[in-house]
């Protein structure tokens, strides 16, 4: 198997989504077959031997990358998403912003007391998001084995607010 | 291999977005690995063979079962995503709801012409938004191959907005 270079595959935008911001597009990876099968591949080097009951992803592009690997793990899918989404009974969790802030929302019953999970995303940035994932799985009791990103902003240092857990990612940026 | 009952594993949310309406919940279904596992090798059976260049997806919930049938059927993954959700050049489609109106975007690169296109999205209710998502591919010199959505309320009459398609679904609802 030919290995691919993942990164020459990610398209660079300039001023995205304000000025001054430089956007990694990862479409251009995604919409190649072989870039896609690669980037599934590698993911699962990741993780695979890990005993995972629950595949947890971010709204919304960590669902792009969820199931294919809960599927190589036997494991269930698990969405965290943006508020008022969520039809059933619901926890949630407000985090910080540069401006302002955000919050996400699991299912009660998503996950399990004792539950191993991995957590996904397509990016690690200030790791506020990641941070707030972790906080609702494990109000739920669930155990964090494993946080998963495809691409990592590296001098955003968000490893530092993810201290202690297992953090991986693909592709790292240090500027 | 044992055949799951995929309907009796969807939770049934009344009032849900708003007072009056039967939301049906397919988060009890993916969160169990076997009804996960099921849901994609049934969904798979309903494509397989078909020549698919893209399998494009309908954010966000089109996400989850976009790239698991992608990566089984060698194709590349492409989003249609809200407004100004996609950084680079894109082409856009309005359509009508009840009340109001929707757009969705694709990246203008996302599809060659003369390419076989998969749809997918979680739920096929009146059709707008697959016709939406149709019109996008076409406009890119795509062809649309097959529809797959995993709910279709059939009551809503999605197929009639949408003649001439190979459309699928798995599970269907009457009411």
């Amino acid at each position: 198997m030919v290995k691919i270079n993942l990164k020459s595959k990610i398209r660079e935008v300039p001023d995205f989504p304000k000025k001054g911001i430089l956007f990694y597009d990862i479409t251009t990876l995604l919409k190649d077959p072989k870039g896609l099968k690669s980037t599934i591949d590698e993911m699962y080097n990741l993780v695979k031997g890990k005993k995972i009951d629950k595949v947890v992803a971010i709204e919304s592009r960590g669902f792009i990358f969820a199931v294919p690997l809960a599927l190589k793990l036997g494991a269930g899918f698990v969405l965290v998403r943006k508020p008022g989404k969520l039809p059933a009974e619901t926890i949630s969790e407000a985090y910080t912003l540069e401006y302002g802030s955000n919050t996400l929302e699991m299912h009660k019953d998503a996950i399990e007391e004792g539950e191993s999970v991995l957590i996904i995303d397509d990016l690690l940035a200030t790791g506020g998001t990641m941070a707030a994932a972790i906080n609702l799985v494990e109000k739920r009791g669930g155990e964090v084995k494993s946080v998963l990103c495809l691409v990592e902003l590296t001098f955003l240092k968000g490893r530092d607010l993810l201290k202690g857990y297992d953090v991986q990612s693909l592709i790292t940026y240090d500027k």
